[in-house]
């Protein structure tokens, strides 16, 4: 079994991807994500996106209650309807999943959240994001066994019952991790780690186990997460992880195929 | 088991319904509205809500692929979630589906809706709504076995894998029917039907089978398509449909002691 993870940044058509997956000999678990279309809803709504940048340099959502709101309508509501809408046209029974659903992403909380403003350090408080720290295996085989295929997204939920924000990335690696699939599929608008962020020819083709901390310091934004979404991936079991772009013919089989960046 | 249809017009609140539920001594299956949290989020949007009057007299939703989209964002993204949030919080283990997830309501289009408009019948097309013609009672029965409560909501899927808008009383009372549940309990704003809309005092209390159409003249707006819901659910075998108001301590209970308007 395989985990694809498609990317939810601008400029991403999830067409290719779904015809790929429909034709696919293999079960598949499919994980979304949707930044570009929460951004454009939320402005719609009178909601302006905030981030905030951490010490070490990655980038994340200030998501209030009112921005998890946004992220159900947004994720679960219109993404993840239309990709089930859309597979159900291909013939694959999809059913649309977030982290909320049977308990299938349980997240803890995180207290507060570090982040660097013009040199100086502060601490967020009372943000709803967190960090996933089980996957319910057991729903998602349940429904693969009965013939249905699982689409999933955020939020994920606490313990308490509250709905946090999540790294999609890191949901399809904890995904990964907790189904046993042999390879987890990352696919974006990039063909995978650039030396050069300026040029597709600059991709770095294969990342062994122990260079992920170099390699590291050739990514730049939101693949310093996919990066760190690999490393705990192929920590927990996962043989391969895949970082390749979704704008092919067939993405998944190109990238199961050795395209893109290949971690093993 | 019972299904229990939860209303989505303004003044209604879940958290009794919920807690009811929790409790029950006997699976169910829920399925909600959200007409009126509908009209206010298209308005942020700026879509206007759009409503024609059939023959009938029944009013319906002028639906167009923009209104699809606003449903998937605020039946299945927001209040499905909220809904199943909270059930988790009262340690229900609550899965969220529409129609879409599992081909659980399969409909037909309807190739044109008759309205009427200052006396003049006019025919609308190009419209997204559809009528339920089967329900998934698998994938519910699959989910009940295994421990979690199915809540439903619009919309519903085509053949050809186009998402429509359904009316959710009758979407109740398809369930009710597919799954063979002994009651349909349809909570809204309102203790019943009423010989009189401004006095509650004047509620119906019971209704045979042979005088629904009879009661059919006292009902108004929502009401009517509350009534051939219930004649729907009834001519499919389930023994009692009950309108009641949700606004109890304990909705659900009441209605099953026999608030509200029974009908059997």
């Amino acid at each position: 079994m395989i985990v694809v993870k498609l990317g939810g940044a601008a400029g991403i058509d999830a067409d290719a991807v779904l015809a790929d997956l429909a034709g696919l000999g293999e079960p598949w678990l499919l994980v979304h994500g949707g930044n570009a279309e929460l951004d454009a809803v939320s402005r719609r709504l009178g909601l302006e996106p905030r981030f905030v940048t951490s010490p070490q340099g990655l980038s994340s959502r200030v998501t209030d209650l009112e921005t998890i709101g946004a992220i159900q309508m947004v994720y679960r509501g219109r993404l993840n309807s239309e990709l089930v809408r859309r597979l159900q046209a291909l013939g694959v029974n999809a059913v649309g999943l977030s982290g909320l659903d049977g308990r299938l992403w349980l997240a803890e909380r995180k207290a507060a959240i570090r982040y660097v403003e013009n040199g100086k350090k502060f601490l967020l408080r009372d943000d709803y994001t967190g960090r996933i720290v089980s996957v319910n295996a057991a729903l998602l085989k349940l429904l693969l066994d009965n013939g249905y295929a699982p689409v999933m997204t955020l939020p994920a939920l606490t313990p308490e019952g509250e709905a946090v924000n999540v790294d999609g990335d890191r949901a399809a690696a904890a995904v990964a991790a907790a189904t046993g699939a042999r390879a987890l599929v990352v696919l974006s608008n990039v063909p995978g780690l650039l030396r050069d962020p300026g040029d597709p020819a600059s991709i770095i083709r294969r990342i062994g186990r122990g260079e992920l901390e170099a390699a590291d310091g050739h990514a730049r934004g939101r693949m310093k997460i996919k990066l760190l979404a690999a490393s705990e991936a192929l920590a927990a079991g996962v043989e391969r992880v895949i970082l390749a772009t979704a704008n092919t013919k067939s993405p998944v089989r190109d990238a199961l195929a050795g395209e893109g960046t290949v971690i093993a």
